[in-house]
């Protein structure tokens, strides 16, 4: 161990408990429509969030998730020290906009889809590290505006390649904090359905930036997977485990191609994964039935799957420990158009069940 | 207090020495002729780092900051723990890139051209929180690619309003580390202008978003004033001092127009602050001689600024504690053509001189 909690290589090790006392996952329509519908707080079937158009749309999603999450926790924006958010817009325009109305010190972080990995990490290093009681990673992306940002603007109705992944609309929004907040939330906070238990964030990995030279932006999973597979594979050397210590491993959106990838490459080192293998890409939608092709992508993906059903499984018991890898393409419009190759990155951050002795 | 190190408020006190190792300022032709032009450690007159368009001039440019920081620590990139960049670019183009060319854990930030205070009280957090023994802050900005992402491409030969600012073609970087890693450094570094002195990141303060409602994309030292102002009057209730507790207060890029604005706005909440107050934006050029009307912007301004001619002050005991507050104009290309307002950002962080015993 070099440092109190960073315990070498890439990663860090919480020497307190962070709590996750909030979460909320705010969708759009197709979302709703998923196998997942029943896990999501909001589901608005006009995408539009009351906006006017979809930028104004994705601001509105993400401020209603990240109000939402400090409501469930029986707090009040003015209790949330500091708000890490970030969304797939150039200049973060969603989250920047979403930000502006509410009262909380705000922090932009920019991953691509890997941004939820990014700043639920960075929201529990400023609870563990003493710096805040409470703090909130939010996350957002909108199909329309995504694709007007990235691809096509909806209006041309171009064709999608199969590999190409479905920007999920969504906002995911989790409120993590130390044991005094958390003994505060418990008078005042609406979740019921904890039999008991709590989920801490124990820890995590920082990805570094990685090139396998993919240029192509319509199979963004192949971009990835390397990324999330060197993070996988140093989270594991760092903490000396094997993929069998977790419940599940659980990537972004590296969709079906990705995901193949991933276990490909970390097979070659030998860490067997697919037995604990999941991608919120795939559980999101249902590809066949939604034309969903390779699955969903973007920063709500990971996002809401993580507020909505995964915590779901950890408080209902059936997991007791996962490891939650989003995953993110580095790809810029300009970069693409340029010829640039599309580097990936990708964060691994450890969630436990924890009963708690109240 | 309401934490061990968060103070209450929006601020933070590092508990331990959080020191400046390692520092570098790289910048283009026109900062090359400007009034700081000694303080820098490259200068390069074709503004091009040898990349082949201006988006990839920008990423070499960042690597090359990044690099020479770490080396003037006597560090290599592998102890760097964790790197804290971003830029201006959609998607953050330049730190993308340029931190894909190093071996560093990355974790891309996005506060306009506030950024290098996000990134520097990061990366100072990662350090007292024990995450990192060193971790690294860096930004850029290039005149030619923001030009062209916000305004309109050069070729175009626009002309320019009096209230508009000039982006700095720069990119600063810190390298900061806890006493083990001071104690690393002391051996190998270049550094030979300390006089002995040592510099410490002592805390900082985390701003809001602030929206005045203003629209005028040539005027952003205005949209970013009230942010200033609100970031300061919080910073000194928190640490319960005056504006003479400080040698300088210096923001980021509010340019003559800004600067105006910020001082009247911290005069109405009966501070004082024309005294100690300065501004990167006007240090960097001479906007007489240079033609550079309000002032230089952008996240390398008060990145340059800090790593050259701030810090030198400090080293040299001319200043021994400055409050250094990095301003953001939260604009994006598509939020400003649809009439949203552009609200502004800044982040306020206590650097202060002190002697070391060795």
């Amino acid at each position: 161990m070099s440092g109190a909690k960073s315990i070498g290589g890439q990663s860090v090790c919480f020497r307190s408990d962070v709590y996750v006392l909030g979460r909320a996952a705010v969708v759009g329509s197709k979302e709703g429509e998923g196998p997942l519908r029943s896990f999501f707080d909001v589901i608005d079937d006009t995408d539009l969030f009351g906006g006017e158009n979809w930028n104004d749309a994705e601001s509105r999603m993400m401020k209603l998730a990240a109000s939402l999450a400090i409501k469930k926790a029986g707090l009040t924006p003015k209790q949330i020290r500091m708000l890490f958010a970030g969304d797939l817009l150039g200049q973060l325009l969603a989250s920047s906009f979403g930000a502006g109305e509410l009262p909380i010190p705000f922090l932009g972080v920019y991953g691509a889809c890997s941004t939820m990995g990014e700043s639920l990490l960075l929201a529990s290093m400023a609870v563990d590290g003493g710096f805040a009681d409470c703090a909130e990673a939010v996350t957002s992306s909108h199909f329309a505006s995504a694709e007007k940002e990235f691809r096509f603007p909806l209006a041309y109705g171009n064709q999608r390649p199969l590999a190409a992944t479905w920007t999920v609309t969504g906002s995911g929004a989790l409120v993590v904090g130390n044991k005094t907040a958390l003994e505060r939330c418990y008078a005042q906070r609406e979740e019921t359905d904890q039999n008991g238990a709590e989920i801490v964030i124990a820890g995590g990995t920082v990805g570094r930036v990685t090139d396998f030279g993919v240029k192509d932006k319509a199979n963004m999973g192949a971009c990835m997977a390397p990324a999330a597979a060197a993070v996988v594979e140093n989270h594991l050397k760092d903490f000396h485990r094997t993929p069998a210590d977790y419940d599940k491993i659980i990537t972004g959106d590296l969709g079906e191609v990705g995901a193949g990838i991933f276990a490909d490459l970390l097979g070659q080192k030998g860490y067997r994964v697919e037995p604990v293998q999941e991608d919120c890409g795939l559980l999101i939608f249902d590809n066949e039935l939604q034309d969903t092709h390779s699955g969903g992508s973007g920063c709500g993906c990971s996002a809401v799957t993580l507020a909505g059903y995964l915590l779901n499984k950890l408080y209902e018991g059936e997991w007791n420990r996962i490891l939650f890898v989003p995953t993110g393409a580095l790809l810029s419009p300009v970069s693409a158009n340029e010829g640039s190759s599309i580097p990936g990155i990708a964060h691994a951050i450890v969630l436990e069940r924890k009963k708690e002795e109240r």
